[in-house]
């Protein structure tokens, strides 16, 4: 494909993390500085901002405060969790998403998320092709989840398990202080995948971990888990545990779900309630000291711990996806492919099909976690420490960190 | 008093801080240089340790260990919530320090912990005189809840506070990222005294905090928090809420421990779910999507988070404890003494009577509440911003902090 010139909206979409600015800015940075790309725009809680014209111009933006976006966590922007229609059933949308891209000269998209937002991305992709009008569209990654299929990793992972690590690390040293013992059971966000309940092994391996991580990937039994937990109380008077949200039975139902005789009439799963369900459980059956501690938004808004090899990446994710629309490419997401010879660390970005990574999800490997079903192998701390390297220059205001204020001009 | 030549003992007691061990390196430092002090032991679980003589000798470990303990959260000598008995009713643990004191020589007591463990201190420093044993007996202050009598701060607060208001900016930016609309209810320490959820109006003064804060220094009136968060989400779209864990009825119940309909059978309060039972009132009477944060552990464990500042002014009160006992003093707690003039903040250590700290509790002074009793004045912001500067230069080993390891050497 050769030179297309016009405007280009950036959007966000999904569940916030601590360095999806980051990508945004990787976006809105190279955007601003290409002369093929004459606008760059913001849309306000991703595709609705498109579906309701309200754009804003990051041109008009203090390049300063712009570039403090690497460091403020959350979606700028606003994000949304909009399902966009099969176009085949209604297309109503995507007539409205055309009309403003036309509105607007609108060549280059690029959509910022997790699975849902690539199907959205892939959905307008297709549908732009179909039409017949000319918009490269382009995948950026984002999600604490690390779901994403395809990709090494994906942008938000590393700075989410990094809190997590260094959170169970010091919970570790509180956990453990009275002669007296306790159970401490922390729970760490994940439906589907337990790429962030594994993180906590990162903290054991530092010699300063939970005893016993749960993954989703494998199923959860209750009296399994209870023998666990007693074993290792027992045994050191103490017992640290971390487990995913989305820890379930065999049938399939969640344990955060699962009616108990000290949750009945307690619909305490909305509220992400495992750990505490989980520490009324075993204060039941062992009679220990039991505290359940909830990661709950903290894990994926902790900017001031995030990786700094994280906010680059994410920043290189949005470069990426510009450099290549404006050179032709479209209907991709950009992923990373990854090294780790020698212990030396290398990650390139690499693209792939929209239409593969929409409607894939890419789970902890069986093998990285252990036989017993109740801890993580070596193999998991060597895929996921160098991608928590690095202290990111958060800058603070009275020693309080100080985020990104944008003017947010919206487009005439 | 002239010169005293012995060992020294140091004990932690009741609930950890991130800096607790900075108070203990400042005493231990110190004394291993002073030549009028022989030995310096450490007291397993404070005093527990003491009767039964479980003393490491701190002169064993490597010095830069030990000064890891600046940046080391949690008591690395392990704690205790030992009541000690009234000396007029029952001396026998008092005889059996005696004892363990004589046995090691032991001229010099020092105790780091809150208010319980000052009333421990002043007890055995009493018992002392009383039986003509000579030993000097100083309280270290610790405590996140900031309530001990007599001191313009107490050492752990502002480290809690920085992670409660850094805490609380980021979760702003999460909170609100939808176009839906969210209330989010953090749940803050703080039984008696609202200092620690006080703190999270640093967050607001920087424009990213809660829009209610509620003390436990005043009455909690359910139906006046419902009105105020409802009048908030209405008019914002969002509302975040800062509730300290001690909020109580006007007949002094915890709403902690209330009995409603949605948590009618479900004993939540021992789990600290204040948060949680707030979110589901919230949400029955408003509709509103509701998430409830407890910081639970993390806020008193966070030390990469800590305050610089809060890390010193730990040390140097350790540091004026031995100093002062070695240059006779004894029965005392050390304070500090602050002026804040011009923008200029001063801390300077002071002494005082155990006897007077023992049994006081200091809280947030009414006139820094709102009349509204749903928010703080900015007396509050100007007396505790300066407390929390200054970023701690804690090591790190492959990105994750790295705690003292201490050897524990039992003092034979």
């Amino acid at each position: 494909m050769g030179e297309l010139k016009g405007a280009c909206i950036v959007g966000q979409s999904g569940g916030p993390t601590s360095v999806i600015n980051a990508s945004v800015y990787g976006v809105i940075d190279t955007a601003l500085k290409n002369p093929n790309i004459t606008k760059v725009f913001g849309a306000e809680h991703g595709i609705k901002g498109v579906l309701n014209d309200r754009l804003f111009d990051m041109g008009e933006e203090d390049p300063a405060e712009l570039e403090l976006l690497k460091y403020t966590p959350s979606s700028a922007l606003g994000s949304c969790r909009y399902k966009i229609a099969d176009p085949d059933v209604d297309d109503t949308d995507y007539k409205r998403i055309l009309e403003v891209f036309k509105k607007h000269d609108v060549r280059y998209f690029f959509y910022n998320g997790g699975n849902d937002s690539m199907d959205t991305c892939n959905k307008i992709s297709k549908y732009m092709q179909k039409v017949g009008y000319e918009c490269r569209v382009m995948g950026v990654p984002k999600t604490i989840d690390n779901d994403l299929f395809g990709t090494d990793h994906c942008p938000g992972f590393a700075s989410a398990a990094k809190y997590i690590a260094t959170s169970c690390m010091e919970v570790y040293q509180d956990a453990r202080v009275y002669d007296t013992g306790m159970v401490c059971i922390v729970e760490i966000m994940g439906r589907h995948a337990g790429w962030l309940a594994g993180a906590a092994s990162l903290a054991t391996a530092f010699g300063a971990g939970p005893d016993l991580i749960y993954l989703p990937e494998v199923d959860f039994d209750m009296d399994q888990f209870l023998a666990d937990v007693d074993r290792i109380y027992k045994e050191k008077g103490n017992c640290m545990v971390a487990v995913s949200e989305g820890i379930h039975y065999a049938d399939g139902s969640f344990v955060s779900e699962a009616k108990t005789s000290a949750t009945d009439g307690f619909g305490h799963a909305q509220l992400g309630g495992l750990a505490a369900t989980l520490a009324n459980i075993v204060k039941e059956k062992t009679g220990a000291k039991v505290r359940g501690i909830e990661l709950s938004l903290l894990q994926r808004c902790g900017a001031h711990l995030a990786s700094e090899t994280d906010i680059e990446e994410s920043y290189m994710s949005g470069k990426a996806a510009v450099e290549n629309a404006v050179n032709g490419i479209t209907d991709k997401m950009v992923g990373f492919e990854c090294t780790r010879e020698n212990g030396e660390y290398v990650c390139k970005t690499k693209l792939l099909n929209l239409t593969d990574v929409a409607n894939t999800e890419k789970k902890v490997p069986l093998e990285w976690i252990n036989a017993a079903h109740n801890g993580i192998e070596q193999s998991f701390v060597d895929y996921a420490l160098p991608l928590i390297q690095g202290e990111p220059k958060l800058p603070k205001e009275s020693s309080l960190p100080r985020f990104a204020k944008l003017k947010k001009v919206l487009a005439k």
